[in-house]
């Protein structure tokens, strides 16, 4: 069968989605005199072939390699990129393709934006995380003095294509990672997507097609409303405020967990949140909880950690003025966004997720 | 006598011009939440002084020195800013004032517009290269690998303040070097400024007020129109493609000079490819070639260096498609962009520097 993807050609970005997206995305890189191709270890193994393969007039004038991980986000890879870069002497004109998962496309687009004071960079996901979140929205950057994604910028992409070939290639938990973020999307404006995947575990989900074209769109929807987050893009923000402190502590101690379990942590949090504070209704906590559970171990966590983790909310990117806004949930499928939390509730909230 | 500035609020950035300027700034500040000053040494001790003295009201939250000079416009100082500003727990909401010359603002530009995905940042030129060219136009970076400016970004401060006042506590050597700047305007654009320096030495100058605003209009009038370097700001570069690659050359061997000698030189080769690739007359490059003599001598170069030169040369970043093009003069007053040269012209043109 003949795959048709679908064709955004949403300015300054478009965006290629579904089965045979590899293929269609050919004749959009026809334009770039010279390509440059950035990866890690394992999608050099995995993916990079099937990149070649299905783009076979594709002429790849360099490829470069970096160390896979979040762990591995940081300026020294950087500047790792930028040396090839420079050695390889790629002038304005040239393209960088970000094959591979968030730490690529992050990291990638960070480099191609600051290098010669930006060069152009399109974005090949090959992890569920992302293609739906990740590859798409503009927010790049890089890990730095243990705060994620403390040092990036605001940049967009030529081209975003979303083939659903590569989920083949992934290790469960980062596949397991990735489904955090459609669960989220489910949650924070998209009730039907959670109907599709209320009470299943990841792996009992058929198409996978239909559900990254689902959320993709969901999340392109809203960084073209808003791509600077200053309104309605805090929404997605539902579940990292928590989840952020939760992902950079297991970074410190060095037994990182994914991004998925993290912010699945901190959608269970802020969704009590959202009982305590705002308007969720307790029936409907109950659902996501019980979902999140289907999905994710909850992290080893005790009461005795709480007070590092207050600590490192403190320098949360969204912190304003010392105040640290939340995003929580009226419903399932509508969210709010900028309420603020007494610290007093947000501790009870980690109790909540770490006791009950 | 009250002094009165002008006030230019061409959207996104808004330049305050003139004697004055400083304490007529004081009231834009009132809205930001949070100030950091960025300076080097020199400029903490001569220049932040008369800032806190002109604006009395401005509550600094924390001053952040670094070490001065093109040869410190590095990656390193960048992470020092990240770190300082991390330890501080600056949030997206701070300020970040730029108080020094073009390494102060080219550095604090950078770090501040990838900080957190972009923290807003004011000018305050204390240069006269600063005031007329380096903190106008949203052109912001590091140098790396040996390459200027090599990693960066464009990015627009919120307000640009030029008061003559600094110039007092100038070096000669940095006087003399944005008098280049200053001559350049002259012979691209603005033959009247050109008429009302020429024959002179930069120390002769006596309304320095008048000159400054002049150069810096000019300035700001081009990249009001071609922010990203799409077209007219390329006659900008007049002087710089060559200029660049001595003043690269002369940072690698440790004995820098500034960026005034550097394009000083580059404007005498690059006056000569005019007449010979294109249309300047011979009797005009004599005049400009008299006018850099007076105000430089001529940088230590043989003909055994120019292979090196060429090699630096092939990492500019205006390299287009392996190719080089130059901004060149039709006469004084008005430059024109997108000129290919042969690269035996471009030898030629710099024995000409050397040997006449």
């Amino acid at each position: 069968m003949k795959s048709s993807p679908i064709f955004l050609d949403t300015k300054p970005v478009a965006y290629v989605i579904g089965d045979g997206a590899l293929a269609y995305s050919e004749k959009l890189l026809d334009s770039y005199p010279r390509i440059i191709v950035l990866v890690d270890e394992n999608v050099e193994k995995h993916c990079l072939p099937v990149f070649r393969e299905q783009l076979p007039n594709v002429n790849i004038s360099e490829v470069i390699s970096i160390r896979s991980g979040e762990e591995k986000k940081n300026l020294d890879q950087s500047v790792y990129i930028w040396n090839r870069l420079t050695q390889a002497k790629v002038d304005r004109d040239a393209l960088l393709i970000n094959l591979g998962g968030g730490v690529v496309s992050d990291i990638g687009g960070f480099v191609a934006s600051t290098f010669k004071r930006g060069i152009r960079f399109v974005n090949y996901p090959t992890s569920l995380l992302g293609m739906v979140d990740a590859a798409i929205g503009g927010k790049t950057g890089v890990d730095f003095g243990n705060f994620k994604n403390q040092v990036g910028v605001f940049a967009d992409p030529d081209i975003v294509v979303i083939d659903p070939i590569f989920l083949d290639t992934l290790e469960e938990k980062q596949w397991q990672s990735g489904f955090a973020e459609v669960m989220k999307y489910g949650l924070i404006l998209d009730r039907e997507l959670w109907r599709w995947l209320y009470g299943k575990h990841f792996k009992e989900i058929e198409d996978w097609n239909k559900i990254i074209t689902r959320a993709a769109r969901d999340k392109i929807d809203i960084v073209r409303h808003d791509f600077r987050e200053k309104g309605i893009r805090k929404n997605l923000n539902y579940g990292h405020t928590i989840g952020h402190a939760f992902e950079t502590y297991f970074l410190n101690t060095g037994n990182a967990v994914t991004h998925g379990q993290a912010i699945a942590a901190g959608m269970i949090c802020e969704g009590w949140l959202s009982t305590e504070a705002y308007e969720l209704e307790w029936k409907q906590l109950q659902e996501i909880v019980n979902m999140f559970d289907i999905n994710f171990d909850r992290l080893p966590l005790s009461d005795a950690h709480i007070p590092e983790l207050l600590q490192l909310m403190k320098q949360d990117k969204k912190v304003r003025g010392g105040r640290l806004n939340y995003s929580l949930l009226r419903k399932i499928g509508k969210a709010i966004h900028n309420i603020e939390v007494d610290s007093n509730l947000v501790i009870e909230s980690m109790k909540f997720y770490i006791n009950n």
